[in-house]
């Protein structure tokens, strides 16, 4: 069985039961190390597992899959991700050759930031469709997802934000030049997200393409770091304070809310940077 | 400290190591009983963790949580939920409660149907407003959710359906009475939630009011049951053929797809009820 094996998104234990189990008597134990930042590393997870653990990176996963199932026709390997195996990141193209090849295939569940959010007390139900931003470069400024964001705050819903992360990206004269040299890790912070958010809606205002749901410098909006993990962090300012608000390590997140009920904004408060912000989370948004 | 500890969506063993650890020390134990059924029963939970577990009611959550948070000030009292505590239900309430009454808590995440439903091959991040379908009454047929799902699809997102459950029902005569008898619990079964879609699709039609992006008879949808038990079902069918499958056990859940990347198109396949099916997840929806 090739088990898909979710570690959801604190440390070592917030794996499942299950999970650990499957981790414990699997032949081989990979860990997904392209897409996410686990909190705590690799060792950790190797030590408190008892089990030593092979990274994956993208090349391995996508083109070295006959060397990742190897034997889970008639043995157990797990393949570990962080949060949930098909949370923000899917690994259907793994189930579809896994089954290609006849392999049987089990998913273990576990937390993923698309439902952990819920922490900040924003209800699930009430998110649309969630995006993505990413870093900016001097001459790629992507601001398609800022459209996303209006169409579900005009119809009143929140928006869950990723944040990029480069996990093993090649400079553009390693890449030309074919050479396997990968630049340091890094992940988009909440500040660097706002900020980006807050170029665009200057631009919109600038050009007068702002309506009544437009966001705006003094929008309340949440940023979120480490979700799930011992110190977690959560804040609640207008998206001109997220510019400068430090959140520590990674991962981070952003939520832009749409319309807020009573019981989310009285959340939002126990979040909220300072009274200013507690004030305008009384008055509607 | 007053934990919400998550218990994800299958067995017993679907706890996280962090959240069993929890249970195992806390001085009580309460199970969140009437927003979602457990696969397993209370007792395989208790057997399990070692630990009795007291139900808590609607009654009790909403109206005693001076009781149910007794001493969490200066011990651990553990509040487990099925699933994620804020996923497809929040607590929110209940967290504000402790804070009020400077109680410290946590949070311990777990899968919720809002992430597990990524089993189906459907990408969560393709996913917008989420929508309840409610059982319907002789005079009560609720259908504003069918408009959600149609500006979901208009936007090429899919929708996942949350379907009904009734744990503690009243009849109308026991409530007016105040006699606190409560109904056989029962749980909305995929058949009838694509029923009751199918008959406003139909009246939609007849009154002409559809589009391109309508749902039709032959919409290929996707049944969903005990997602993330060991006896999960996941079907794809036309809306028409949903009507009929007989899925087995609670819960149930109901996707609705939008727009479908070809990766997504081959995963509904491996859950395609017959060829006819397959053949329209070949062309483009």
């Amino acid at each position: 069985m090739f088990y898909l094996v979710g570690l959801g998104l604190g440390d070592a234990k917030d794996i499942t039961v299950k999970g650990l189990e499957v981790v414990k008597r699997a032949k081989r134990v990979y860990l997904e190390a392209y897409t996410s930042i686990l909190t705590v590393g690799k060792e950790a997870l190797e030590k408190y597992y008892g089990r030593e653990i092979i990274l994956a990176d993208r090349d391995m996963v996508e083109q070295s899959s006959d060397e990742l199932m190897a034997d889970s026709d008639t043995e157990d390997v797990a393949f570990l991700v962080v949060g949930d195996p098909l949370g923000a990141t899917t690994h259907t193209d793994l189930i579809l050759r896994a089954v290609e090849k006849g392999i049987q295939y089990r998913i273990i569940h576990n937390a993923s930031i698309m439902n952990a959010i819920g922490c900040c007390g924003l209800q699930l139900y009430n998110f649309g469709e969630a995006v993505s931003i990413v870093f900016w470069t001097d001459d790629w400024r992507p601001d398609s997802f800022y459209d996303k964001i209006a169409v579900n705050r005009e119809r009143g819903m929140h928006t869950l934000c990723l944040l990029d992360i480069k996990m093993k990206e090649q400079s553009i004269e390693n890449l030309m030049k074919g050479r396997k040299i990968y630049e340091p890790p890094r992940f988009m912070p909440v500040s660097l997200a706002a900020e980006q958010l807050l170029k665009i809606v200057e631009k919109k205002a600038a050009e007068e393409k702002t309506d009544k749901n437009a966001l705006a410098a003094d929008t309340v909006c949440v940023g979120l770091a480490r979700v799930g993990a011992e110190d977690q962090k959560i804040v609640a300012g207008t998206l001109k304070q997220l510019t400068s608000v430090n959140l520590g390590g990674p991962l981070h997140s952003l939520v832009i809310p749409g319309h807020m009920h009573p019981l989310e904004m009285d959340m939002l408060r126990l979040f909220a940077l300072d009274d200013s912000v507690k004030e305008l989370l009384t008055s509607s948004q």
